[in-house]
C-alpha cells in the first residue's frame, strides 16, 4: 500500500468523509495510478506529465498535485500498489524444497517481466532510477530492497534448516539469484526464460550447498 | 579499435593524405572522441548534441558528420577505443590461479566503475541503452559482449584445465559474476568495493568446482 505521507490511501484517515466521497477519491486513485502506469510505459519517464496523466484518468490536474509532490512519486505508489500485493506479502512459498520454491516464484517473476503493461512502465522507473540517484533511492527503498527482502528471508530459513552452508552470505547470494536475472532484462544481454531461470537456480544453490 | 565503418580510425585506409593530414586527422579523431565522453558524463546521452562535441573539440560540426552517423557512433567509438585497448585484448590473464586471477581484474573493474571520469559517461551509455533497444544492440554487441567475452575465455581454459566442473555452463557462470556487478552498479543495490567482488568470485567459484 502505499504510505500514508504520499498518497490518500487509508480509507481509515478520511472518517469525516461521507461513505461516498470516500469511493469516488478511492476510485480517482486508482484511475491516478493506472493512468501513470500507463502513459509512463508508452512516453517513458522523462516525457510524462502530471498534465497527461491527469487528463487519460479524467481528473483535475490540482487532485494530483493535492496527494503527490511529483510525478515519481505517484509512479513509486502506483508499482508499490501493484508490486507490494502481489508478491512481497505473500513471500516466497516455503514448502521445505528451496529449489523448487525459487524456480516457481522466479519463473512467475519471468511472466511478469515478459509482459509488456507490466514491463514498459517498469523499465522507464529503472532507466530513470540509473540516470538519477535520487530517484534511485526511493525506488530502490520501496520497491528493489522489498523484492530483494523476501528472497533474503527464504534463502535465511533455508539456511536454518541446514539446507545452506553455514558460512554462505545470504545477502550475496540473492543477488547471485537476482543480478543475472536483472542484467538480462535491464542491459537486454539474454532472453528471460523459464530454462534461464531453472538453470539459474540450480547453479547458485550447487554454491551454497553444506559441503 | 574502433571499426571501419564508423570512424576514421585506419591509417592505411588514407594513404592518399600527406603525412601531416593523417595526423591532423587523427588529432582531431582524438579530441571529438575525448569530447564526447566528457560531455555525455557531464549532460547525459540525451542532452549530448553533435554541436556541443563540435565545439568542445574544437573542430567543425561537418568534420563529425563525414565520419560518425549519429551522436550513438560517436560515444560507442569512444568507448570502444578506451575500453579495447585497456581490457579486451589483453584478456584476463592466466596464470593458473582462477580465483587469484578473477580477483585481479574484478578489483580492476571496481577501480574503474568508481573513478567518475570512465563512470559518468559510461553509466550515460547504458542508461540509454537500457531505455532504447536499437542502441542498446550496438552497445551489447561493441561492448558487453566483448566483454562477457574475456570472463568466457579464461573460465572455459579453467574448465579445460579440469578446474570447473565439466557440466557447467560456462555462459552461465559468466552471468554469475557479472550480473550482481552490474546489478549494484547501474541499480545502485550496493557499493562496489574489493570485498565485495572478492566474496562474489569465491561464492560463485564454489558452486563451479569439480564434486
Amino acid at each position: 500500500m502505499p504510505s500514508a505521507s504520499s498518497g490518500p490511501s487509508a480509507p481509515r484517515a478520511r472518517e469525516f468523509r461521507t461513505p461516498d466521497a470516500s469511493r469516488r477519491s478511492e476510485r480517482s486513485r486508482r484511475a491516478i495510478l493506472d493512468a501513470s502506469m500507463e502513459l509512463v510505459g508508452e512516453v517513458g519517464y522523462n516525457k510524462l506529465t502530471i498534465e497527461a496523466v491527469a487528463a487519460r484518468a479524467g481528473v483535475g490536474k490540482q487532485t494530483i498535485y493535492r496527494w503527490w509532490p511529483s510525478k515519481a512519486a505517484v509512479l513509486l505508489d502506483a508499482f508499490t500498489t501493484v508490486v507490494t500485493n502481489a508478491e512481497y506479502e505473500a513471500g516466497i512459498p516455503d514448502t521445505g524444497d528451496l529449489e523448487a520454491d525459487l524456480k516457481q516464484v522466479l519463473r512467475a517473476t519471468v511472466d511478469e517481466f515478459t509482459d509488456a503493461s507490466f514491463e514498459a512502465p517498469y523499465r522507464a522507473l529503472a532507466v530513470a532510477g540509473a540516470a538519477d540517484e535520487e530517484l534511485s533511492k526511493e525506488f530502490l527503498e520501496r520497491l528493489m530492497e522489498p523484492g530483494m527482502e523476501v528472497y533474503t528471508r527464504r534463502l535465511r530459513s533455508a539456511q536454518e534448516a541446514g539446507q545452506i552452508a553455514e558460512d554462505i552470505d545470504i545477502g550475496l547470494a540473492v543477488e547471485m539469484l537476482l543480478g543475472p536475472f536483472q542484467q538480462r532484462w535491464l542491459q537486454r544481454t539474454g532472453t528471460l526464460t523459464h530454462e534461464f531461470t531453472d538453470a539459474l537456480v540450480e547453479l547458485v544453490l550447487r554454491g551454497l550447498a553444506p559441503r
